[in-house]
């Protein structure tokens, strides 16, 4: 059978068993979830055997340091997936659950209930730790997932999926909610499925995000650059200036929400001391004669340096009129992730949160907050910078939709209409 | 300037008239639908004018007659659209509206608010009324919209256009968030720039949606099929039987949620009965043997007939065995836009409501229901049978997306972690 074949049954295998499994009574799935926990403490050898087989790998010696220790898995990282899976377990359940109750007439009643989004392609990078996450999450959500982690880790991603597979298999549910997919030529094939697949989750570097959008009419949740800026407004204390533009460039710099560009205010009487602290911090401060004026070893800036993700300890200064030309540049150059203002005016700041339309924008706090646990949403999805659907970071929620219920008694639409019934569209209370 | 050129320069200023419409205060758009609702009274000789060159233009001669009247601007067609911006002036304006207000931290209050999406592209067919439609349902919700109309309506719709950038421009807001597309050709490049527009929101032929989808990776909401389904269980009442069977496929045969099959169980005793009133109320019935055997006049099927969408007085018919032949039915040929199912059986009834995928599901009602007016919607956006951002019949919800606030005071994440800080995550009341 051809590829294309291939991966096409995998994803009709997947939709049919998603089906039986996201109208499963909750229990169903919360034992899957508690068969998952005892497995990954059972199976903890055979998990790092497998993984021990991808560090053996003669390819594996190529590999950069940080992917070769994201690839490694260890009794810790495992007992950090259990955990995962135990909030998991005593999580709550809303599929089926009513959004909206409405009495359209006497006995014909509108439920808007929530349920999974269906059959979901996640592609990632490295990280084997992810099968489990993600997986879990599609127990908890009811989804199906076809997953496509790196070649390098394909033992440990094997071993992982046939674990999670066991678990649900273990529940009395059909294990075809989760699937591993080999090859490249699979992933191509089911981008192009958008009958089959409903949503794709790249987890990994951008041009994995930016390849993927570019190769697929499915809808594709993510982002694929982190250009957050901080703008240093007239009123800025200075103090909080330093703290905030130091913090979000160099708390964690490899990640998206950590700031690229530096927006000072050229009325802001302290820019030179900022400027100072991040040269201070080792940071390599890239700006034109405004900013090198301002502090002694600053980096002549190219063009090219506005609306570039550094993802190290390098930042883009420029020096803005107003508020204005602030906003203006972060439109332009930004990627819509989140962009932070520092100032002690509140109508400036108003402002400044109306106007930005980037997903997460913030006043007077790190770019460093946007992020899924730090919102409170529990277990991250990933960050949406596009504009429907969701937006943001993500946790479960952006893996359920809705549909619509309506029980009647027979009730037609031809008793409608002028001269005739009319609907009474009462909202009633959700239980 | 090449077309594409010209295209984005559209798209362009939408998206920067849309950023300062979607931040105006809510009293500015309501100021402008006023003006609108104005307008469409003081200018009406003007734009019957408009809309008699399209009828007099020779090539109107040609159009099928539903099309010629579907193209007729009338008084009482304009009185119906004044209505409908007048109860658009009076509904809430959500922008800006917290769904989600959580402290932190002591001092870290984070919002999730509703915002527009931005730039959307509404790709219609033949009928005028829908420029003001449209039109005053973006005015309200802050989006920016590019509007293609049918080439048989250019003068209409230009004189609509026109009237609506004159009522924005009157509340002293940018009238580019409503711009008119001229040629096939802009379409297609606006179809392919994704920076620019946020959603393609196709309202006309199944086909039109169809060629939308296969050339754009921007999301499209809507559905290019309605493939609904009556399923007749064993346990039905009969008379309730014929009249939801007939009253989905009578009621109005050429839109979206009328019925274009019908499933009997074959343990339902009065399956002659419900295909001998379809037979006495004009519609074709095509089935196979078992559904010649119940009545005189049966149409032979062919397997083509499951999953066509007759959009008039015919009907395919098939006997299947019990619920589970009747939901893989659906599966397989439907269009996940409405199916229902005629039972006194409340268990088979949950099972179908659970079980069936599709983004609107009935018992006891006909399909017929599914529509945002009669769902107490509002102003209908469309019908969206997709599983990512709207589903189902969707209103203005559907317009929105969210942001993310941060409000601190100088807060960094390097204060937090183990040993440190830690966050609170309280939720607050959202006002």
């Amino acid at each position: 059978m051809s590829q294309a074949g291939t991966a096409s049954k995998q994803a009709g295998r997947a939709r049919e068993a998603q089906r039986v499994f996201g109208a499963l009574d909750t229990e169903v799935r919360t034992a899957a979830l508690r068969n998952l926990e005892r497995l990954l403490e059972e199976r903890e050898d055979d998990l790092l055997a497998a993984n021990q087989k991808d560090l053996d790998d003669p390819g594996a010696a190529d590999l950069p340091g940080p992917i070769l220790k994201r690839l490694a898995l260890s009794p810790s990282k495992l007992e950090t997936l259990r955990e995962g899976v135990r909030i998991l377990v005593g999580s709550a359940d809303p599929i089926g659950r009513p959004l909206v109750r409405r009495e359209l007439d006497d006995g014909l009643i509108l439920e808007q209930v929530r349920v999974p989004i269906g059959v979901l392609l996640i592609v990632f990078e490295s990280r084997p730790d992810a099968v489990i996450q993600i997986g879990s999450l599609a127990i908890r959500t009811g989804n199906a997932i076809l997953m496509k982690g790196g070649s390098e880790a394909r033992h440990s991603n094997q071993a992982l999926t046939d674990l999670l597979r066991e678990a649900i298999a273990a529940a009395y549910a059909p294990a075809d909610v989760v699937q591993n997919i080999e090859g490249r030529q699979a992933v191509a094939d089911l981008l192009s499925l958008d009958e089959h697949i409903d949503l794709v989750i790249p987890r990994g570097s951008a041009q994995l995000v930016r390849d993927i959008k570019a190769a697929s009419r499915i809808p594709v949740l993510g982002h694929s650059d982190g250009i957050c800026h901080v703008y240093i407004d007239a009123d800025a204390d200075p103090e909080m200036a330093v703290r905030v533009a130091l913090d979000s460039k160099t708390n964690y710099a490899a990640v998206c929400n950590a700031a690229e560009t530096l927006l000072l205010d050229r009325r802001f009487p302290q820019g030179g001391a900022v400027i100072q602290a991040l040269l201070n911090a080792g940071v390599e401060v890239r700006g034109g004669p405004d900013i090198s004026a301002l502090a002694e070893g600053v980096t002549p800036a190219q063009p090219s340096d506005f609306g570039q993700e550094y993802g190290d300890f390098t930042i883009a200064a420029r020096v803005v009129e107003n508020l204005d030309e602030a906003i203006a540049h972060i439109h332009t150059y930004g990627s819509a992730h989140t962009d932070t203002i520092v100032t002690n005016n509140g109508e400036t700041a108003k402002r400044f949160l109306e106007t930005v339309d980037s997903s997460s924008v913030f006043w007077n706090a790190s770019t460093r907050f946007a992020d899924g646990f730090r919102y409170g949403l529990g277990a991250e999805v990933g960050i949406a910078t596009g504009r429907v659907h969701a937006r943001g970071p993500m946790g479960a929620e952006g893996l359920y939709t809705t549909k619509w219920l309506l029980t009647g008694n027979g009730h037609v639409v031809g008793d409608y209409g002028p001269g005739k019934r009319s609907f009474t569209h009462q909202d009633l209370a959700v239980s």
